[in-house]
């Protein structure tokens, strides 16, 4: 039983997300684009990918299709909740990158909180209010292997 | 200057660990799975995607390499600070994946927070400590295109 794979909510996150062109398009829907030549110039796709992932992303239930013309019918990539719910995950990606991939080009843009506020966001632990890091968390309902994530 | 893909942290992050198996190593090493063997077992990786993932991730600073052993020379690959840096990302695809990917197989693990609290950690802006979401982000020093994320 501890031979295989561990059975683990992030694999099965990636499954569906884990790939650079799908959270590109997560990242889009976010910033306000949901047409598929739009999305395609922003995120620098090849267009059979972008299709493709795309598709995924409709069918898994990350992304709705909405109908914004007729005859030809075409359709627009909106988030559904779940899809809104990887908010947390593209932030973190977002703010990993600022710190540690500096290279190339200039500075992507500042995010300024609706506070006013420009430090990043923290993860916390909404018990207790501290932050989450490496060690913060014990893993319960387990008998053997490693006890522990981070 | 608006036509090309954006510039953007989310992009450059995703050109270092965009990719299904190197997230999981990265996890793997989060829950303590230091050597090849063991992280094979516990992702399920091919060996030689694995193998490729590994070296990318040292290249670009997130794992180092640590001499265990000599005659023959074995390494253990750990998290470099940068690497621990992704603590958030990880937690945010582990806990997406809590919510909204339920099969196949059984639950995962249950994680206690080490005061005791079971429920998932929340992205809060440490200035005035509320929860960020869709909407929570202007961008700044933009003068075309969308200015919000979220």
């Amino acid at each position: 039983m501890d031979d295989g794979p561990r059975v683990c909510s992030v694999a099965r996150t990636l499954d569906v997300v884990g790939e650079r062109w799908a959270l590109l398009v997560v990242r889009e829907a976010f910033l306000g684009s949901h047409r598929f030549d739009q999305i395609q110039r922003k995120t620098g796709a090849p267009r059979d990918v972008l299709a493709a992932r795309i598709k995924k992303l409709v069918e898994v239930g990350i992304l709705e299709r909405r109908l914004y013309q007729h005859r030809p019918d075409r359709y627009e990539y909106h988030l559904t909740p779940a899809g809104e719910d990887l908010y947390p995950v593209i932030t973190a990606l977002r703010q990993w990158g600022d710190r540690h991939v500096s290279m190339p080009g200039p500075a992507p843009g500042v995010f300024e909180h609706i506070c006013g506020g420009l430090d990043p966001a923290v993860l916390v632990c909404p018990d207790c209010g501290e932050p989450v890091s490496l060690g913060s968390y014990r893993r319960r309902e387990q008998s053997t292997g490693v006890p522990r994530i981070g």
